[in-house]
């Protein structure tokens, strides 16, 4: 046996409460190392004295685990437990051909040497408020990312000057063209025909550049964008409609007009609000590097000093604010994981406290465990998902193995009440779009867009994917939305609003099925998973390959499937032939 | 190479600022699997484009890591960083004979492979705030726990009725002795010419037990035992004695007795209190099962639901409290892994608004990383680490090499500045005495002694250990101190008195030393283990065997060494004796 390759702990990850009865166990071997894994478990008080006054331990169970993925190197085992007085104390019985032995967290023992709960793992007490325990809704949302210069121009009186006529041209990092908040509540009929549920906005308060992560004051719209009452619309349509609406706000660093940097750069070490940042010395240069600290190497992006108690209640107030006065839904946190865990631990504690549902996520591209404990983020962008499919899919760059071993370590990088929960995206205003990435490939967009909608985390279109629009990395991927219906790709729109209504439809296509690769047609380029929910099951089959005829397994022949994009039924024992770039998604 | 023994996270005890300025990075892999690990980090966002518009990573240095400890299975491999910008990318390369491949988030990739960072391992900002911060002093102390019952009587107009002559049998489980703060008081340049530095008390507050872990009331002192202005002049005593005071509360349960859970038993629903516990129905029973959470089974120890505001308000309250008006230095936390993190965050959010170097430490027997991330406690109560010495040097019931191992893996199981102040213990009221443990051979508990007081931690002796007392588990292990010199193992004290003397007056015997195991004698079943801090260098020589006789690696030949506890000079190039079951001390 692998001994070496053997892990487990007692954090987060590998040991969890999933609700407030039931705690989740995971444990990771070598794949292919272990035939067979049963987890001994008990009380940690259970305790018995016997007449000469020894004491045994009453085991309560010993419990198969289930083998519930595996990557390239691991295989990962699952149980879960309703423990009666919501505590636990257990270890691993690990079998490998005849051989067996005992994992516990004081080591590895025989399987059949007498080892009582003393040196097992611990999970101390279920404590309710410990639980992990994000908005309900987020689970079931449908979201849609807006970069609002860019979505619609609903009142060309607050153009700003020099602003190009809607999609005249391809934009440029300074263009303006118009896009404000009256332009999506116009269009409002538009998202909900697709099936949206939430809508995410990047920035809208006071900031000079069309992106506005350069805030001038956190506490106002930008005029550009439109005023408080227009906001108030917004988010008042959006509900009418079934619609949550999430904000974006940058806490890490702060536009170069913010005006607490202006009199710091004014009036230097005199000024009341030297502290909010993080000056090294005074007076304050920027060439030819900033001698203050900043967001990456940008003079105008200084960095804020959340430690400071005045800026630290601004910064909250303003998490509070919109919330309480605007009814938001929803922050997310642009550069969250370089501000402190401190400060994200008190904006949660505050903001919860105003509207205990609003949904909080965090902008973090790698491996994020210490921001999702429960008591700071309740998602982060969940990049590493989606990375992996766009490298398979989109830009033929790694093999389905890859694909498969890259989707299952990122699904066991989070507990499940987190991973339910993770933002997933295929692409943002930050990353080149998708069909670009996927060299202009429609059919790879679709493949792309059937994965995102059936995998497990709350999906979310960035704005114009869905009707084909193209772009490369910013400016490019900034382009205006087109709503001029001849220069929209509508078969496009159709599919994704197909996908979206079958999520909506079926538990088992989204959050509630549990994916499971098959890897019997990896050879063949051909990626293919089961979603299962109870009684009901789903096949989803990706080609990758040029012309590729599956040969499906004898299980699952013999039956005649419902194809549930086109509808068309298709019959097993024939053989599914999947044309190059196809997605099929098959019931039984 | 082993791919699956190789294991690196971005959390807590793999990736963690040491200090305002140090990140120390960890990677474990197979014992014995690579030969050299090389560490290639930068800036994430030193970025430059060329003419082209190509973008190229500027990685800072490619810098070796140092294998800094080996369990039976895994080499463990560190390196400290202090980047300017406070932020960095990394990834290993790891080097195995004629193999080399580059471990990163995304995965493995081959070391000559064109790789920027974009995959790399993160660590995103050195916010100051988010740095694990203990009290400074607490690296230096040297504790004693006291069961204050037992230490010394010192004013017996407080005895309970019923309260047996001091010493005059052994305790059973209801005892009195009449033990009180007085005692303490009246003992303190015992403790001061020992060279005790550091107090803690099991609980002073108001409870009907001997033991006193049932608290009535958490704002009083129990009267048997004194009162405030006693306990004020214990703290004051101490404090100019150089002596720092923690005492100890259970917020995770109440007693019987508390007047709230009375309250509750007596008017059962109609009870003001009744959301103070964690009831499942009334009226409450307490036969045949308790029908209500407790402590165990234990129906006189009910849980307390800190969720509950008011409750939870008392509780913060009680831990302001005697740290404001009494000026304590430390809590030691009861049954601290059943209480939630919420309420642990609070609390030390609260105690350390009063007092920045308060000492908060946690009952907690098993891995307990979720606990020490920085924003709840400064340390546990550090069972593995002793558990080993316990059971290779006091019981036998381990090799030379299963300790070692179970040593080095309890010091990878927490980053450094954690481990620094990690409340050793061989002992306490809750486990046999180590004499007794160690079937009453003396030179045994010396091993002890000396092992724990040169480990990295903050050291505790039991009160008495260090005069020679025996004992059982409790009732036997909470035996009477004694004060009649000659009843007191004399040798054993001046051995005590010495190696405290030596932790304090060398800052490489004790915490500022590197420990590192020397495997070479192992087979003799002889521990050996060198202290390095600068240029100082300790050789440690423990022999579990018969009469070893030691040979020492050429390394150490020729030279000349004094012990330290005898003083005495030994040469090298002669061979050193062990005697059965002694510990020599040597510095060239």
């Amino acid at each position: 046996m692998q001994k070496e390759a053997i892990y487990h702990s007692s954090s987060s990850k590998y040991l969890y409460a999933y609700d407030n009865e039931t705690i989740h166990i995971r444990l990771r071997t070598k794949k292919g190392d272990a035939d067979e894994i049963k987890l001994r478990w008990g009380d940690p008080f259970e305790w018995e004295e016997d007449e000469k006054g020894n004491w045994t331990w009453e085991l309560y169970e010993t419990v198969k685990m289930e083998k519930q993925g595996s990557s390239s190197l691991f295989d990962f085992w699952v149980a879960a437990l309703k423990p009666p007085y919501k505590r636990v104390k257990y270890a691993f019985e690990i079998h490998s051909g005849s051989e067996s032995i005992v994992y516990a967290e004081k080591g590895f023992f025989q399987s059949d040497e007498k080892n009582d709960s003393g040196g097992f793992f611990t999970f101390p007490y279920l404590n309710e408020e410990d639980v992990f325990s994000p908005p309900e809704w987020v689970k079931e949302t449908v979201w849609y990312q807006i970069f609002p210069e860019r979505f619609a121009n609903g009142n060309p009186s607050l153009d700003p000057e020099g602003t190009l006529p809607w999609g005249s041209k391809d934009p440029e990092r300074d263009s303006f063209f118009g896009g404000d908040l009256e332009g999506i509540i116009q269009h409002i009929d538009y998202l909900k025909d697709l099936g949206i549920t939430g809508v995410y906005m990047t920035p809208v308060f006071k900031a000079p550049t069309n992106h506005k992560y350069d805030t001038i004051d956190y506490m106002e719209i930008d005029p550009h964008f439109g005023d408080k009452e227009t906001f108030r619309k917004l988010v008042e349509t959006c509900h009418s409609n079934g619609i949550k609406v999430m904000i974006d706000a940058v806490f890490n660093h702060a536009g170069y007009h913010f005006p607490p940097f202006q009199d710091v750069l004014e009036k230097g070490e005199a000024s009341k609000y030297k502290d909010w940042f993080h000056m090294k010395e005074f007076p304050l240069k920027t060439e030819p590097k900033p001698n203050y600290a900043t967001f990456a190497f940008e003079k105008t992006m200084p960095k804020l000093n959340t430690s400071n108690p005045e800026l630290k209640a601004y910064l909250i107030e303003t998490g509070k604010y919109w919330v309480k006065e605007f009814d938001v839904d929803g922050w997310r946190l642009d550069v969250a994981n370089e501000v402190p865990h401190t400060f994200w631990r008190e904006f949660r504690k505050e903001v919860k406290a105003i509207k205990p549902d609003v949904y909080i996520l965090g902008e973090i591209w790698h491996e994020a465990s210490e921001w999702l404990l429960g008591d700071q983020f309740d998602a982060v962008m969940n990049y590493p998902y989606t990375d992996a499919a766009l490298r398979y899919f989109g830009k033929e760059e790694i093999t389905a193995e890859e694909f498969i071993d890259k989707t299952v370590s990122a699904v066991y990088m989070y507990p499940d009440n987190v991973t339910e929960v993770s933002f997933n995206l295929l692409g943002s205003h930050d990353t080149p779009r998708i069909l670009t990435e996927c060299g202009g490939n429609k059919d790879k967009v679709k493949q792309l867009m059937a994965f995102l909608l059936s995998a497990p985390g709350t999906p979310c279109i960035y704005y114009g994917d869905e009707i084909g629009l193209s772009g490369d990395m910013d400016p490019g991927c900034r382009k205006c939305m087109v709503w001029d219906e001849k220069q929209r790709d509508l078969d496009m729109l159709a599919f994704t609003k197909k996908l979206i209504s079958l999520r909506k439809a079926m538990p088992v296509f989204g959050n509630h099925g549990h994916l499971t690769f098959l890897d019997q047609y990896i050879g063949q380029d051909i990626i293919a998973y089961t979603k299962e929910y109870g009684e009901e099951k789903l096949l989803f089959l990706f080609s990758n390959a040029k012309g590729a005829e599956l040969h499906l397994d004898e299980s699952l022949q013999g039956g005649t499937f419902k194809e549930l994009i086109s509808g068309r039924d298709i019959s097993g024992s024939e053989g599914i032939v999947l044309k190059p770039n196809e997605v099929l998604i098959l019931k039984r």
